[in-house]
């Protein structure tokens, strides 16, 4: 299996825009973390939906690189998102990813957003990656 | 009701990230189109889902504020998008968004996304607001 | 391409407890009628929400018979409904779907679900179906 | 807060169709039961998708119970339902849901659908409940 390092790097050159940090990966899941500045916020000092979802995205896909390895051309096929509270504007948004299943072609896990040190969640994301067949 | 130009001043100061132009508003629908450039790409060439969400989120907004008026304290509830087709590197994307219900405090609308020019969308976004009571 | 009764006769062997009817299949797209009667309402005289989804599910499957042919074993991979507003209790719910995407491995669509006469929807559901592989 | 047995009741009259047994309610989730006969397959002995939703709507439902008391007019708004494994023709659907968010208006729950006795769930489902103000 692919070590943080690894993955890290991989999702760097994968994700070149993402400011997302990888926090831990395993056991069929992965936490990230992303800094809020201005970039990310709304008036009124709201993180964007598109950005939780960007957190989103790159959770799950560094669950999915630890799974099944260095997989370039998994791509997300669908992402359900529920926003759930404000997220605070000086915290970092931290996604916590959970796989449910991880099948031969279709991978589907779901992602809680945090705004960091805050137990409850700011928005939860169900998604799905396509991943190309594997050799036995 | 709002005109185009009131609209895209006001997505201006509320998304001031977006470079999404308002092409069309009105008759409970919208369509903005976004430049796609470095800063959206993915390696391969691909823009990147969240890219697609927020687009398809601003063609929401503007669908709303256009048939609601200027609601400056409207937001996304939910998102649900579908990835269906590799969108083209060299074209703008455009959103075309159709509102399905408007109601007292939830609006619930659908966007197509396509690479400018091409028949076939390469997103599909179904997305819910929650906006204020208004006054009789 | 199979016919409307072929694809009919297949959804009551696919479906045995559907009381779906096949009105139209063509064109990437399908209509199916579902009566109502007691055992679909909730008190307060409610068509229940899974009852909708499950006309929804036969209105993709058909579209799909109708496009790529007999497929037995097409299965659900998720679907997301968004529930508008309240179906008469008197009148059939007719479920119009149109496919968004008609991949080699997954299907795509959306079905907008109608009180039979009735303008405005009661219920939108996107889908997505897994088919076997074809033979070129 | 709402007993056991008096939220069994009010799923018995609310959703005279159910089969579902309320197994546990409190602590922001429930879990419930369904078995499973001939009116619940598909041909090949797997269950069908609107039965599995069905009963992620009863469990979500059960869970406002326990959490808000008795509401008698709270209404789904939204599902979203990824099925993952084929469940079992043998045994009973158990559902877990979890409540994410307790609004004022809105409630958002997850729930894991099970065939019984087994570890990997079958499906996977998000739903929104819209449910009337409170009073404080």
């Amino acid at each position: 299996m692919a070590s943080k390092e690894e993955i890290a790097a991989f999702i760097a050159a994968e994700f070149p825009q993402t400011k997302c940090m990888v926090e831990e990966v395993g056991n069929g899941g992965a936490t990230v973390s992303h800094r809020i500045g201005h970039d990310e916020l709304r008036p009124g000092g709201t993180v964007s939906g598109p950005v939780l979802m960007s957190i989103a995205d790159v959770a799950l896909y560094v669950a999915i690189l630890g799974e099944v390895g260095m997989v370039a051309m998994a791509v997300t096929t669908s992402l359900t998102a529920n926003f759930l509270r404000k997220p605070s504007a000086e915290r970092s948004i931290v996604g916590v990813c959970k796989l449910i299943k991880v099948g031969r072609s279709l991978v589907v896990g779901e992602v809680y957003l945090y705004s960091q040190g805050c137990e409850d969640a700011v928005a939860h994301v169900v998604g799905t990656y396509s991943i190309p067949p594997r050799r036995g």
